[in-house]
């Protein structure tokens, strides 16, 4: 058996725990989060804990507000608008200058996943979401657009659960953009894709 | 006169000061940035230097390599080439998408000013640059695209003095760009906004 060393910093590990406990809204958009509660729980000094939260509200998913505390950050209709209006900048600008380069043996697996689903899971129906618009995104081979998009869906993922009631309808929407992708039609994908995240926003909102 | 109060706190006050260093290139790309000497110049501890520090590698200015320390940021010819691409998405975008929003007042006293320039000096050449590029993209009255477009417009600042040889050239570039705006041509300032962002790439590169 391999022995695995955790060579990251305390802060660093604390930092990914906390942030997936908010993009899985363990942690709810607009809950306050105590750095001290926090800090007993991992059995660690307060100050880590505090540096975890300061990066988090670099990256705009925390908001410290003075003399209160650190809250999940909540988002406004507009903000909202606002966020999706770059992801779509992001997701049309990938398909459709590196249409060539979409990875097209993994988005027929991907397809092949979609079709199978017979009682679509939350869980399920995320992991395709994400596994499509990253692929879009990684055919850019571009490591920093890639990491600037991530910034951008990280404020996406919080909203998720507000569009619960459109998962079945994005379902199909996905397997008809794969089947465009996989058909060579890249002007059709381009469409699709545009009223697709069109769609999420309108559901969020 | 009025009084003016800092109500920043000292790390965020010390981080504008670094930021600032490193966007004027008086610390240049690749340069040791020691904390001590820098808190015994503030006279504060060490501590809120290093945070500030912190944010600035958050932000990609500034790398921390292990048991070594901070260094401002150099970017390879790749990187440069990823994160120009990055730019001309966000430009080329909000030109061609609020093209009608754009504030021809304010683009016409910037011709102006750019017209009546006889012997340009790099300082006034960055201040009509950084005016022209920021109001194609504040005409989105997007926040977020706005926010997101300066943590890329902040790490092409610091690879600014690379492009040296071309001020002159560029100047001509933002003269054509900004007649073909107030002239109505949307699809001629477009092209010229590409090229002459193409062209600063190949310059730096």
């Amino acid at each position: 058996m391999l022995m695995h060393l955790v060579t990251d910093s305390i802060t660093e590990q604390i930092y990914r725990i906390i942030k997936e406990k908010i993009l899985l809204t363990d942690l709810k958009m607009g809950e306050q989060i105590n750095p001290r509660e926090l800090a007993s729980e991992f059995n660690v000094s307060v100050m880590p804990v505090r540096d975890a939260l300061r990066r988090l509200v670099n990256e705009g998913l925390v908001v410290n507000k003075a003399r209160v505390g650190f809250f999940v950050r909540s988002f406004t209709r507009r903000e909202i608008q606002d966020i999706m209006e770059v992801r779509r900048l992001y997701e049309l600008y990938c398909l459709d200058q590196y249409f060539h380069e979409l990875d097209r043996e993994k988005l027929r697996e991907i397809l092949n996943a979609c079709r199978e689903t017979e009682t679509l899971s939350r869980r399920h129906f995320d992991e395709l979401d994400e596994a499509i618009h990253e692929l879009i995104i990684t055919a850019s081979h571009n490591d920093y657009l890639i990491e600037s998009y991530h910034n951008v869906k990280n404020q996406i993922i919080i909203c998720r659960h507000l569009d619960r009631d459109r998962m079945e309808v994005a379902h199909g929407e996905h397997i008809r953009l794969l089947e465009a992708i996989l058909e060579g039609k890249k002007e059709k994908a381009v469409d699709i894709l545009r009223s697709h995240i069109n769609r999420v926003a309108e559901a969020i909102l």
